[in-house]
């Protein structure tokens, strides 16, 4: 009665076992030892000149800062300029990147970018008012352009920057990094697989930390255009929908937030035309760590994604069991979106995938983000047509 | 009797909240982006020749295609060699990696490789019989070596490689990778911090995922050899102590393991002069994914390390809630230890820190792992004298 | 360097370690085996003829069948009688619990309770449109009456019951259960004692199984006074405070349930004259067990309960790691606030503790019940005034 | 390309979900409510005389408490008699439980007990050395026994009760409570369905808290007999099968438990014929709670019991996420399998199922105790031939 009746055949007599889909660093593995492609749904060949991808990157805020690193460690990108008012960051990131002189630029030499026909992209990571004047000049040159949110400071420019890419048959990325985040990519693909049936309830939460300076705040947009469009953003696409009713409440806890008419603390809810309702709640400042989760529910089930730790270290002492905090912000906890991102901005240039965010898709979000701030000053809910 | 009355200070009136000891991905964003440095505590000039390290990387096996990788995405170092038998190999990782053709060498000119005086260390990831031969090459011209574990095949060759280090200063690294795993890293930190107090237990689990080919077994030195020592390089690291007794079990399940007289699953206990006592399980075969675990237990508590997995991603059903399988094998799982092992060797290089692993330990590793596969032959516990 | 300098002094030599104030089930144990009190805060001493309390129970539904078990099992409670109009339910629970058949009463035999003066209290679990008569003949004949929401059909009869029970001196208790929950009791403390500091946002999950039967559903007078009241009572427990806006969003996606002019889902929120949001979401159909959450943000960090499993086994395969479903249904997952909420009625009635829920609750609860019912009829935002 | 696509049929149109095997407290709630059974898989009628048993319970320990609690709470049993030397005990238990004076009895008026032919069973809690004697007296009046471990100080003895009980034709019962833990049940339910394949490896821990009284250890018959028998017991279950060599390791870091020759901490391996390990590790002071684990590994996976919290409350602040501790010792993190132990002596008695503990299982594990005691003396592995 022992278990030796259980006896199995031998591993080396079954099929060999493979990674699970949810192993995307050893899919890098592979990739790095030359053993499996970036890109495995696509067959084509890559022309030679777009084999090694010249990129410019203007500025090294905070999201700049994290492209830089990705371009730098990307086999398929090469830095070709750097564009950066602050003489001093761009010192420290040549010598930690031991990048050549030719690479750095000041602002105003940055006609060099559009002028050099070498040039096959551009990153936009500066503030917000300076992104359609970049935005459009990168078009016009015949440069593919990834954008930080928002493509531009209104829904006229930013239609009319769409419309441009169009024309000039370019790609415009707007980076909604979120989405290429591995967790919530791996969810979506179970609810558009139908796992959990038709969705009844999406939630998410969306915690900063830290709290931004007040400085970032004043031209942030406000939390609904800074923060809510990811929000948003993820919610309609892990639908497949856009909302018909929208309602938010908002509060400002932070005297400061409040003093320039912002807010720190907003829940909103949003009502689709197939029943579906979905429950957003944010916060400017979690003190134990970054908090983003996603959670899809239907009549089969419930897919989430919680939140990652740096690893799982526990200890057990008499006043209980204690882990190290969520990972401090967004260039820990979105690590790996940023580079999956600037990977299928490679891969939009050497023509193996599709654009993944539509033109189309930015301006609705812009739109939903606009009602929910007016649902939040009026009190009332608010109805969208497109 | 609201809580308004709780209402803390603005968080701008408070200590500006910084990242946590253990996320370790801000501060490598800190360092990407040019805010923070590699080694906090040095306060050193590195010398300019040594800004940029340049290495020679031996044989692109898995532990080479790894080491790879990491090297192309770090900033101080710079590939100068890559010597590979396999030519097929090479021009995949070329292609992957635009690599220059003056990079790839065959074996039989790896003399190239000692006589170019820009080469600062090397790298060997070959199979075991060559380790010797490459290491004090190496170390006779000078450069610093950084070599997959065992140094050599026996005892005395390996004795005589870190003697050779000694006689001409050069660094000789045994590369105990898991040692440079970020929580178990903080989990030492913790236990040397007496944390827990005087150690009464310490338990580790290593389970193998896929299994290895028979071929790789067949070379592989025995599982006390090729897997046990990393359990028991850890316990005595934890520790600060080497065992005085150890007593193993083992078993061959699988039939083509035990037709080469090697096992598949090991239990083994040593016994410290503390009084402390360990326990490690290894099995070369984990369906489930590569299993690694580390608990160390005392008066005051237990700290411990459990799995980690590619993302908390979480399905419900009817059926109970479920989650993607660990991380497949050890490029994942070990995934941050190897790029901390290779910035360990940069700051070895450089001058920055001292080589965390002596030439003694790794002898008396290979002790320890002898006196074990002696103990689960006889079945009896052997004493240890150093 | 070993970690024997960390020894402790003998546990011997210590205070001897109490168990954790979480850790119920060992207060029990000292209970039962005599070794301490059922209410440590009090000294009083309990009346001769209340140390044995003599109840009578309504109805033997799901939540009378509750009840009966956790009065069998109470060492201060007899059950008195029982009075159920199946006798085919009343004869399996006299052979379950060997009752003798004095207990077992029919309706109309009921008056046999109120004009039998050992009768301390009543417990009513009968369909709601019985509840007002029996408060109203149990206060009159001056038993303590324990009694499941709600106390009557509308506000006025509410009122009325409350009123009653301040004329005849006697407690009226209406059993929002999970107050009692001891996940729940603790957040609650843990929100007073000012750990998250002024609350920022609350959120609660009530997602139920297995779905109610469309009979039930019929009469349960309709999801907002049905399942949302609970939410609505633990949020404002929590906070200590009512709401004074209300909106909420609801859907019917069973048609059975759209046939009877209800909703199976509901996302609601509620703002706070102190800044505070809460947000809830409500579902009549979890397949994957009975989800209820519950979650509060302030400055200072998050506490929140999630949902208990019957055990910790977990199964790891090839295919990932499952772990069983949530518990199956409120019977099992608030076991212990039903046994906490008798053990209030028995405290109150021996003069041990004051009512820890006043009438006026009850009759705001149900207030903001309605305002929610109306907001989803009408899609605004309804203002509550008091 | 909404999720409209997979609405799916109504919930009232399918087949009427049911609760999960492991959630045991909604079967106690259909028992409880007369809906379902205590044992479903016999449809045999219990003899009227059987229906309530009387039993005697001789001490109140802190087992025969506990004990105490559940024959109270069981709906099947009646307590005729509670034997106790000390005074004090009796009448706080009496005060708590409303038990009539005839109940109580003094260790010299116990004749009584085995004189009274309407008691059915007899559980015994004494110290250990009074086991045998009322083992045998209880056999030998023709009642039903159940008795804590051991049954009786040697083999000798213990082989002669178990004789005894043959013939009488009585149940001796050795309460293995851990047996009955739902969890390990569910597990060993798993093993023994092949869900693991042939099993690998088996791991428990046993770490107790608090610290027992040394005057406890003194007569505990050392930490083999005491505790490891617990694990010995489980392994051998789980498995089917016993061991063929053994070795164990100990250590008394403690001094007052040194002081009278014990062990606090030991770790043991057991080899099976079928090529099984099996690794135990057991501290005597778990200052985090009564750690309690067990794991199976083989070709297929795992299946793993970690432990038991009192509910799941996590606090998230700016030093990380913290849960309370672990149950704190084993009344309440074995709550339920002394209730089902219980259960299962109703279930023998009443004819309802065979006993699931034999004598010959209690001999081997004492045998087995034995063998590692010495093996942790000499300091070799011991053969044991059965």
């Amino acid at each position: 009665m022992t278990t030796v009746k259980f006896a199995t055949c031998s591993p080396y007599k079954q099929t060999k076992q493979q990674h699970h889909i949810t192993d995307f660093k050893h899919k890098e593995f592979l990739v790095g030892s030359g053993q499996d492609k970036h890109v495995k749904t696509y067959n084509k060949e890559v022309p030679e000149d777009l084999k090694v991808i010249n990129v410019a990157l203007f500025a090294l805020g905070r999201a700049g800062s994290i492209h830089l690193t990705n371009v730098m460690k990307n086999s398929r990108l090469n830095i070709k300029y750097l564009v950066e008012s602050d003489r001093g960051k761009l010192e420290r990131v040549q010598k930690e990147w031991r990048l050549p002189d030719s690479v750095l630029l000041s602002p105003h030499q940055d006609q060099k970018v559009f002028s050099d026909p070498s040039v096959h992209g551009i990153i936009i990571a500066t503030p917000t008012y300076l992104h359609k004047d970049l935005v459009t000049r990168g078009l016009k040159a015949k440069k593919a352009v990834f954008c930080e949110k928002p493509i531009a400071d209104d829904l006229e420019d930013t239609r009319m920057c769409y419309q441009l890419a169009k024309e000039m048959n370019q790609p415009l990325l707007c980076a909604f990094n979120r989405r290429f985040d591995p967790s919530f990519s791996q969810l979506r693909r179970k609810v558009q697989d139908g796992e959990v049936g038709q969705v009844h309830l999406v939630k998410t939460v969306a915690r900063d930390s830290p709290v931004p300076s007040i400085e970032y705040i004043k031209v942030s947009g406000g939390i609904f255009h800074d923060c809510a469009v990811h929000d948003i953003d993820l919610v309609c696409w892990v639908l497949g929908e856009y909302p018909t009713h929208v309602f938010a409440s908002a509060f400002a806890f932070i005297p400061e937030i409040a003093a320039v008419n912002d807010h720190d603390t907003v829940g909103f809810t949003m009502k689709f035309a197939s029943g579906t309702i979905s429950m957003t709640d944010i916060s400017r400042n979690a003190v134990y760590g970054y908090d983003q989760r996603l959670e899809v529910f239907g009549p089969k089930g419930m897919v989430s994604c919680s939140n990652e730790r740096p690893y799982p270290l526990v200890t057990s002492t008499v006043h209980g069991q204690s882990e190290p905090p969520l990972l401090y912000s967004f260039p820990s906890r979105y690590y790996q979106s940023y580079i999956n991102e600037l990977d299928h901005f490679c891969d939009v240039i050497q023509g193996l995938s599709d654009l993944s965010i539509p033109g189309d898709n930015t301006l609705k979000i812009t739109r939903i983000a606009s009602a929910l701030a007016e649902s939040a000053a009026t009190g009332q809910m608010v109805e969208i047509m497109y």
